[in-house]
């Protein structure tokens, strides 16, 4: 891709991730993270070349920088490191929601240096450069947002980043789009599983009378607080509305418990399953 | 386990995992079902040795019987074959809910002939006995649901089986509580993938927006409309309770989001952190 030094902002599951699929494509990566021992284990590895606690020198020296810190860091990491970026910088982020943070970040940058929202749509429930592995990536979804001041060049090599990262789908929609997307796809699907898990009454040893869906259902019960907050708040008048919809949904079924109503009840299975089978 | 003979009333999935898992623990499997394309392929397959459509036969030679039929089935089949079981058979089903069947088949039956409710808490989300596999049994739970009038006989070999099936935990409690708890890790969680997926506005294509997170959760909204109408109906004061107490928890973080109020959120985010992490 032309591109040979790339910096990580952030070296935890996801940065992690970035660094380690894009190994063999840069001639030098370049890890920022405050933690000392992600910087050391990463370097150990060969997961980078080497680790920085300030950004100023590894970002100037960058072609690529993906910023892969919580949504509320972001603003403030460009704002303190916007004269850092040298002209022809592309910087992307990983970041899962992105309300008008790409129109403030594009207006804060100097002139050649262009932001590209993106969203890789994978992790896990478990934190830490050290569970970063390939796998992750392999065969998941990857999501550009593109805004109207964008270069389509750097459009094109976020997305050909994206396919050297292992991502099967790359699809573009604006921020705005992006955002009501995944307070369904991903917000609200984490909202049912904490409230699932929550709403145990515990009167059993649970354990013992679980097959694979509850399993299933709840292993993205176990969240980290902090960037979840940041998530659910950051998009939180989208997220109610798909709350409330899934409520609605869920009303239909109880109360065609409550009448007895079969007909209904098998319809929305009928329903359910069909577009289920959609899904791959 | 001293028993010969065994027969497997209704040889779709959950019948041919019995089967498959006790081929070596019986000198004769016997298949009852209506289906001849169920039960050919299971003879050719040594599933089990003969098929039937007719149960008069099978089960007056068998020393257990599985019953896995429909939920609302299982009446009307000891009903109409009651006299033809012989004294010391012992019946046992793999029914996702009780109710008072238990009660009323023990009073049903003739002396010398028992029934152990027994409830195999794993399942996929295909059908029939071509995708059976011993896999599905292994490392699952599996309870017994005792009655009074049982033999502790009757239930220690329910229990055996269950072990030599590859159950990792036999757990023993009353139909009541068995339904209760049932309610909470099965059915509400069928519900919750129901809905989810009903709720689905399909403005996008939501196929290249999606991570883990909303397979794993949906993946068991495929359901067989019969079968589950069967069982919402058949345990739905319970259900209904469920729904009201994961609404309520639901609740909490959207009125917590509607107030900005970030440490409700991040209170829930860490209790079902916890919760689930004692989920094996």
């Amino acid at each position: 891709m032309g591109s040979k030094t790339l910096t990580i902002v952030g070296l935890g599951l996801i940065g992690g991730c970035y660094a380690k699929t894009l190994r063999e494509e840069f001639d030098t990566i370049y890890g920022i993270d405050l933690d000392d021992l992600a910087l050391a284990y990463a370097k150990r590895e060969n997961v980078i070349n080497e680790g920085y606690k300030e950004a100023k020198i590894p970002i100037s020296k960058s072609d690529i920088v993906v910023i892969c810190l919580y949504p509320d860091l972001l603003l403030k990491f460009i704002e303190e490191n916007k004269e850092n970026f040298r002209p022809g910088t592309i910087i992307t982020d990983a970041i899962g929601i992105k309300g008008d943070t790409i129109e403030k970040v594009l207006d804060m940058l100097p002139k050649g240096v262009d932001f590209v929202g993106a969203h890789p749509m994978a992790g896990r429930e478990v934190q830490g450069v050290w569970n970063s592995d390939k796998k992750i990536f392999r065969g998941a979804n990857f999501i550009i947002t593109p805004h109207p001041k964008n270069n389509e060049e750097s459009l094109n090599i976020v997305e050909e980043m994206a396919v050297k990262m292992g991502f099967k789908s790359v699809t573009r929609v604006t921020p705005k789009e992006h955002d009501e997307i995944i307070a369904f796809t991903s917000q609200l699907t984490h909202a049912i599983a904490v409230s699932l898990v929550n709403s145990d009454e515990k009167n059993f040893d649970t354990n013992v009378f679980i097959g694979d869906s509850y399993r299933d259902l709840t292993r993205i019960a176990m969240i980290n607080e902090d960037l979840w907050d940041n998530l659910f708040m950051g998009n939180k008048k989208n997220l109610i509305k798909k709350i409330e919809k899934f409520e609605k949904s869920l009303n239909i079924l109880k109360d065609a418990l409550k009448k007895g109503d079969s007909k209904t009840l098998k319809n929305e299975f009928i329903r359910s399953t069909k577009r289920r089978k959609e899904i791959h």
